[in-house]
C-alpha cells in the first residue's frame, strides 16, 4: 500500500478533480490512501497559491513520515520558482518517498534527482482523473504504486539510466543549479502547445549545451499551433536534425506526453519495485 | 558613406519590402549604397531559403571587401542554424564590418561579438520600411550609418559595455558555443507575442545562467498574448522580481523592442562613430 499525498507546485485543481481522484483510489486501489492538501485550491494569479504557500505545503509533505508518495496535482507552470528553495529544506522522511507528477513539474523532478532525494517519476498527474481517457492514465500511476509495471514505458530496459521531460522544461533548465548530470543517460522529450520553430529553438538549445547523453527518445508533440506558413519539418523530423548536429544517437519515438497513454518514466535505473 | 548589403539569415522578405527601403536610401541617404541579395526573397518552409542558402549568402556579403556593413533583413527565426558555421568562415573583410538586426538575428550577433569580428548593433531592419511608422525605425538605422548618434538607446553611457537582445533569443543562447561572456555588462531585454508565463520562465532560466552582469534593463514587451487566468505580475514586475533573486542591478526600462521606437545598440563600447 501507499499512503499517496497531493500537493500543487503550480497550477491549482477543483475539488472535483480531487474528489475524482479520491473516488478512483477508494474504488479501483483500496490498498492506497490519498490526501489531498488544501493547497491545492488555493489561487494567486496564475500559481496554487503565493511561492511561500506552494513551498510550505510540498515541505510539509515532503517531510512527513506519514506519507510514501507525493503526487504533484497538476502542471501549468510555476514549479521552477520553488524548487531550489524545496530541495534545501528537505528531511530523511523526503529523502525515501517517491515523487510523480510531469510536464512542469519536471524542475522538481530534476532537482530531485540532482540531489539524490528520493525517487523521481514522470507519469500523470490527478488532475486527469475527471474524464474517461485521463483516468486511465492516473490508474497507469496507481497500478505501478501497487508494484505493478505494465505502464512503464516500453522502451526501459533497466540498463540504461532514463529520465523524461517536457521540452521547455529541460531546456529552461541547462545549466542551472537544478539541473542533474545526465550524461549516459536516454533523455525522452515531449512538448505540447508550441509552434514547430519554437521546437526547432529548444533542440538548438539542448544540442548545445546537453552533455553526451546515451541517446534521445522523442515522446508526443501535441497541439501544435498552426503558423503563418508551414515550418517545412515534422518534430521528428527536428529530433533527428539535431541529435545529428549534436552527436546524439536518435533512439525513435517514447510513449509520453500530453495524453491519455503517458507512460511512466522512474527517473534513473528504477525498476517496478522501487513504488512504496 | 556606407555601403550596406542585405541578406536573410532567419525569413524571407518581400520585393516590396527590399524597394521600399531602396526609395527611402535614395531619396533620403544618397550618401548610402544598399543591395539586396537575391536570398532574401527565397522561401523553403518557414526560412529564406535553406541553410546552406541561407549561410552562403551571409558569407559572400561579409567576406566582400565592397560593402561596409551587413543589414540583416528581417528576424523570424533560423539565424542559429547557421551561425557558428558563418563565424567559422569570415574573412579579413568580414572582421572589419558593421553588422545589424535584432529579434532572432540576435544569434549572429551575439557570435560576432563573441568571437570579435566587426561591431554588431541592435538595431531596426528593412522589413519595416514598408510602413511610415517603420520607416522612422529604418531612417535611425541609416542616420546611425552617417554618423548621428540621436537614434541610440538613451541610457549608453559610453562607459559600461551594453548589449540588447531579444529574450528568447538571450535564454538559447546561454551556455552554448555562441553565447558571448556577459560579465560587467548592461543587458537590456525585449520579447514579443510570449505570455507573461513565458517571460517569467525565461528570466528564471537568465536568472540562474547569466554571469555577474553590470544590470538589466527591460525593453518593450509587446503583444502578450492573453491567457485563460491573469498572470498576477506585468513583464517590469516579472523582472524585477528575477533580478532580485539573481543579484543582478535592475536598471530600469530601455527604448528597444518589436516597435518603431526601436533604439540602436551597438554591442560593446561603440560610440556614433563606429558606423562605416
Amino acid at each position: 500500500m501507499t499512503r499517496i499525498a497531493v500537493c500543487a507546485p503550480a497550477t491549482p485543481i477543483t475539488r472535483e478533480h480531487a474528489d475524482a481522484a479520491q473516488k478512483l483510489v477508494a474504488e479501483e486501489f483500496p490498498e492506497h490512501s490519498i490526501t489531498f492538501h488544501e493547497q491545492c485550491f488555493r489561487q494567486v494569479g496564475h500559481f496554487a497559491g503565493t511561492d511561500i504557500e506552494r513551498l510550505e505545503a510540498l515541505i510539509e509533505l515532503a517531510n512527513d513520515p506519514a506519507y510514501d508518495a507525493v503526487w504533484f496535482a497538476k502542471g501549468g507552470y510555476g514549479s521552477n520558482r520553488i524548487t531550489e528553495a524545496a530541495i534545501a529544506r528537505m528531511n530523511a522522511a523526503a529523502r525515501s518517498k517517491t515523487y510523480v507528477g510531469f510536464s512542469d513539474c519536471g524542475y522538481l523532478l530534476a532537482a530531485l534527482y540532482r540531489n539524490g532525494v528520493g525517487q523521481p517519476v514522470h507519469g500523470s498527474m490527478p488532475v486527469s482523473a475527471r474524464s474517461e481517457r485521463g483516468r486511465e492514465a492516473v490508474r497507469r500511476v496507481l497500478r505501478w504504486f501497487s508494484g505493478d509495471g505494465s505502464g512503464l514505458e516500453p522502451s526501459l530496459d533497466g540498463k540504461t539510466p532514463a529520465v523524461a521531460f517536457n521540452l521547455i522544461t529541460l531546456a529552461m533548465l541547462t545549466n542551472t543549479p537544478m539541473m542533474p548530470d545526465l550524461s549516459g543517460h536516454i533523455v525522452m522529450v515531449e512538448e505540447v502547445s508550441e509552434h514547430l520553430y519554437s521546437i526547432d529553438r529548444l533542440f538548438f538549445h539542448l544540442a548545445n549545451t546537453l552533455p553526451r547523453i546515451a541517446g534521445l527518445r522523442l515522446g508526443a508533440v501535441t497541439d501544435v499551433p498552426e503558423n503563418y506558413v508551414p515550418f517545412g519539418q515534422e518534430a521528428e523530423d527536428i529530433a533527428k536534425f539535431w541529435c545529428d548536429r549534436a552527436g546524439f544517437p536518435y533512439l525513435g519515438r517514447a510513449e509520453i506526453g500530453h495524453m491519455a497513454a503517458n507512460r511512466i518514466v522512474p527517473f534513473g535505473l528504477a525498476s517496478p519495485s522501487t513504488a512504496g
